[in-house]
Order: C-alpha cells, then structure tokens, then sequence
C-alpha cells in the first residue's frame, strides 16, 4: 500500500513508543534488583545541564501526542508532568499509546502541505508544512528523547543492547 | 505534494546528516580549543561497553547509506570505516551525502511492499518489507548514532543545545 502521512508517522509512533515501554521494564528490573532510589533514577542525567530521566520520557511522548494533534487535529489529553517512577512513566506512555490509537488515518492523510504552527522555546513559534514539521522536527525531537533516556539507563548500568531499542516490543 | 518512499527518507537523511556536520563543527571548535588529543575524542565513550564516537558517525552514516541502497537499488560506495578526526568524519558524511544525491526518486518510489533482507548481527539476516525497513529500523538506527554522537559530546563539554540537533543546518 502506498505510504501515506499516517503510515509514515503514527505506527512508527506506536512502535518505537512500545520499546521505550520494553527500555524502562530492563531499567525498573535493574533498579529493583540494585535497590536503587527510583527518585535518584528520575533524576539521573549524563552532564549538569542536560535534562534528567523522567523528563526525557516524557518529551518523548509529547513530540509523538503534540506532532500528531498538530497535524491531525484529534485533540489530545494534557498531562500533568508529575510522572517520576518506572511504573508511572510507563502509564504515561500508555496513555499516549491510547491517544494515538484513536487517530483515525482519514485525519492525517493529505495533510502533506499543511501549514503547522508550534511553540519554540517560549516566546517563539514556527510554521512548517505538516510533512517537514513531523519527519524533520516532531520525529528527530521524539528520537532523541528515546535515545538520551537509553544512554542515561546505559550509563547507570542497566543491561541493555540496540535489540532492546529497535525490536524490544512485539508488534 | 504526496508524501512518497522518497520524500519521507532520503530527504530526512540529509538533512540530519547535515546537522551531524554542524554538529561536529561545534565539536571541533571545542576539541582545539580545549586541545584535546583528536585520538582521545574518537575513542570517547558513555560506558565501557558501548560504542566510541567515531564509531557513532561512521554507523550513522551507514545507517542511511545501506538503508537507501537496499531500497534504491542504487549501488552505494564501500569505506574503509578509518574515519577518526573530525576532518574525517565530516568527510565520511559528505562522501553519503554525495551518494544520496545520485538516488532517483523513481528508484524509491512505489518500493512500499519490497522485500528487503538485511544482515542483523554477524551470523543472522531478516526481513521486512521496504517501508517497514526504512522507518522503523535503518531510521530509528541513524538517529540512535546520531544521539548518541551528541550525548558523547555533550558527555565531553562540548557546548550544544536542542537547536543545534533540530535546526544546525541551514537547507
């Protein structure tokens, strides 16, 4: 089937959603079984003045529920921000697995040229075209969450390989 | 204009590979002006068992360079993975940015429902169809490197911020 701005975006969503969900069952294992704080793990960073764990999960879930509310218009839930164990952050990562699941593909195809105007920073905005703004901005931005939380449970030493990051979830 | 296997890959590849180059530029700037030895920086890692920087780029690189070529079906060049300066890796991107540009959107196109067979560690291949293939493995792998080359510089003190992953590049 031909590829469409919802197959491009929003199963990758989901999918890549999943595994974060799959990365943080190894890193609450670890924990456990270190007896580490969970709070020391929520707030657990790779240099001063990066953005600790808890957060980087929950950018992650934004960039996916924000980029795909933008372009589809299916409004979505606000979250409060509070999540700081495993157990809560995996919810908040159901939570935007629920919202996505109700994205009808109708609401997202032929959006291409869509102008999107985002917040950037906090007195900014900017307008993409709804292509660019979800393969270019929404999508590199929810990746790099992905990957900081990986490096940060990494370098804390919890046990886990570029499997866990790219097939952790069944589909 | 509708999203196609083109639009949706090989321009999202270069423009990121275009921002790990400006990327690297910071981190140039910061190794000499620090003098730090180009060989200690290479070799720089997150956790004794994970990846060095150098190696970050080159497999980035290859991430977007294999993914397409296995699509395309467009012949794409073999390095020799030696790349340990900057000077070189910023040239190993070019050299993939250069390949990228000789792939036709018509090589792309209508490739969706491809079989694409790919090797998974050394003794295992797999295989997922093209579309598949493209966003929810060679893309989710290039911008695991890609963080993970800024986590490593960040980890080094080298002074980047969001803005310089999202938007370095002019296009």
């Amino acid at each position: 089937m031909a590829i469409s701005m919802y197959s491009a975006t929003v199963p990758v969503f989901q999918h890549m959603l999943a595994n974060l969900s799959h990365l943080l069952d190894k890193g609450e294992a670890h924990a456990q079984a270190r007896k580490f704080d969970p709070a020391a793990f929520a707030t657990y960073r790779l240099a001063p003045d990066m953005l600790p764990f808890a957060r980087q999960i929950l950018i992650a879930c934004d960039a996916a529920k924000n980029g795909i509310a933008r372009v589809s218009g299916v409004e979505a839930p606000k979250f409060d921000d509070t999540e700081q164990t495993f157990a809560e952050l995996k919810a908040r990562i159901q939570k935007t697995l629920d919202y996505l699941a109700t994205v009808p593909a109708a609401a997202m195809d032929g959006t291409e040229d869509k102008d999107i105007t985002f917040p950037v920073g906090r007195d900014a905005t900017r307008t993409m075209k709804a292509q660019a703004y979800l393969l270019t901005w929404a999508m590199p931005n929810f990746y790099f969450h992905i990957t900081t939380a990986y490096a940060i449970m990494r370098h804390a030493g919890v046990e886990l390989g570029k499997a866990d990051y790219l097939v952790g979830a069944k589909r």
